[in-house]
């Protein structure tokens, strides 16, 4: 599964401009603004060194050709990007106004979608200059720009997933009583990196009462006997993300535990098997939520069902009430039901699914039986 | 150097949240809308596991107590932060609009400062619910909010100086010649964490012609015989930066070689030697780039000298022309000219510097020769 991945051409990114500003101008925009990351790694293969208070800013629009705006001192770097071929490119230097610079690349009076992650101080800077012109986030009004992945993105999605599977595999043969929540979130991250990860996001190692928090930073707490534990990780492997949670049990569960682990599997299953193409976001976090409801644990399911993923590990599509917009082939999204009983324990069961003309098909294959770890 | 800092307590971030409103006021403004970042981590000593599209933000303001508005599921980890005893806290849950819940916070009409790098679907979010309500950078309005540290912060940056410069005393004895950029950067990382860094940024090498280009990323070059190569590294310990550049010779340097860097380096000397209390932070830009420029290399020096350093790598105050504002005892910030010949090499010198009443003290010791490697 390291195998490197198809790489991604110039002709890639270039689709994928055209792509944007076609998606822009049919809801009734005139182009987009996108500053360093998932947006513009995804639009140009270009990604800093670091993200930093210096512009950079890719505008697309329809009366131009692709234009990049760089600090001077990062030009050399942008042209190691595999879509720099297809970008014009202009600078500013240290002691400029950047966004002077940069209103001189915009259209007063244009309405432009803007990256989410883009700085408020940038956008700010813009708004100040071009008082005429109109920002909207993209995932306000392109929120599926990246949502539908094509064959290269999906099979590095998948890679991603059996990489984190295998992660698991491994670490429920390692113990657990006896040892900090930390060593095994550390043991974690450690599997993800040898299993080709290139980035580790999150390690969540939640034990006991700390797994009724879901989004618990792994601590100091030692794990032991009885506990149940929430490991949530992921990363990034060739630049698409992985993202799965698997509950396990340190020796035998309570009764208890295995009715809840059972609710949250059902709720699970019940979210994937609903999914097809057509169905709307929000179907599939009724699905789930309908079944831990029923079982009397509806006030303890206190988040959305799943988020979608990509170079990013959290965007659109969201599963999550109000999301009416329908799935798509190609979309990839997790469902995590979970139920979190505050001062005791939390279970939550997650995979990484893809849509297809015939259902769903999931990117994380582990078990999601309670599996019983020493 | 790895002794644990005096930790920050309750208290601490009391005095700072109530100093950035006293701030804002000076400033005419109103408050201060903080979201996760080093801005949130220096005023309440919260940050999330993930930055994320849920919206987190401290709201500061002259007429209400400090409050958060959290996530619902992440607001049990906000009750682990030394801050949170003094915030009072709101929450939103998923499939609710956060925009809707901040407008309610949010007095109509008030100007805010708010952190720079909010994500601008905030930022756009709040503008579409208050249309009356202004909002302004924290760098343009209130820039020198964390610029001036105390004596425990200032503890902190000494140290992380020190473990960066333990990093380039051992990375020098390591062979160079033979080996690839990659592999004396992966060198550099680790032993930054052996030092005790919790956390490693940047570590750039960049060999003969790519030391040519500031932010080049490590790559697959082999290091030669001949080589200029610089070396500029740094990342968090104890939640503070290091950040420092040495610029060392494989081998015998070339006679320009040898003439670069000791014009460099008197360069950097010169700034170093300007640090006082309230001469203004273009001045010690200007001081180094008047001594490259009358040694003839005015035009290969093409960022500015210096940036500040806290709980980020890059912050206010910035060395660059244009910035009157005045230094003061407790500011930190690098000093960091370079010569960059395109296509040839190039050479930078960086230390973090901190403003005392006697003048500049320095937080990188190693030596500011031309080191030669093998």
């Amino acid at each position: 599964m390291n195998a490197a991945p198809v790489a991604f051409t110039t002709g890639d990114f270039r689709a994928r401009m055209e792509r944007a500003v076609e998606d822009a101008v049919a809801e009734g925009l005139d182009g987009l603004l996108v500053t360093p990351g998932p947006d513009l790694l995804w639009l140009t293969g270009y990604s800093p060194t670091a993200i930093t208070e210096r512009l950079t800013m890719l505008v697309l629009s329809t009366d131009a050709e692709p234009r990049m705006l760089v600090p001077t001192l990062e030009r050399p770097d942008l042209q190691h990007a595999v879509g720099a071929p297809a970008l014009a490119v202009s600078d500013w230097r240290d002691g400029q106004d950047p966004y002077d610079v940069a209103a001189g690349l915009l259209r007063p009076g244009a309405q432009y979608a803007v990256s989410d992650s883009t700085w408020a101080m940038h956008l700010l800077g813009l708004q100040r200059r071009l008082a005429g012109t109109r920002y909207f986030a993209i995932t306000e009004r392109l929120p599926m720009l990246r949502a539908v992945k094509d064959a290269n993105e999906l099979a590095r999605l998948e890679a991603a997933g059996a990489a984190a599977d295998a992660a698991f595999e491994e670490i429920v043969q390692l113990p657990f009583a006896g040892r900090r929540e930390t060593e095994v979130a550390a043991d974690l991250a450690r599997l993800l990196r040898d299993f080709g990860h290139e980035q580790v996001d999150f390690t969540i190692v939640a034990s006991g009462p700390n797994g009724a928090n879901p989004h618990h930073d792994s601590g100091e707490r030692t794990l032991t006997e009885g506990d149940v534990v929430v490991m949530d990780f992921g990363g990034l492997m060739h630049g698409y993300g992985s993202d799965t949670t698997r509950t396990v049990s340190v020796g035998e569960p309570s009764a208890q535990m295995q009715e809840v682990h059972d609710i949250v599997r059902a709720a699970q299953q019940t979210a994937f098997e609903a999914v097809q193409p057509g169905i709307a976001c929000q179907e599939i976090d009724r699905v789930a939520r309908r079944v831990i409801t029923e079982a009397g644990y509806g006030d303890d399911f206190i988040h959305r069902t799943g988020h979608g993923i990509g170079t990013t590990t959290h965007e659109p599509p969201y599963m999550v009430e109000g999301e009416e917009r329908p799935t798509v082939p190609g979309m990839c999204f997790s469902i995590e039901p979970g139920i979190y009983l505050a001062g005791r324990f939390g279970v939550r069961i997650e995979d990484i699914v893809t849509v297809t003309e015939n259902g769903g098909r999931r990117f994380n294959n582990t078990t999601r039986e309670l599996v019983i770890v020493e």
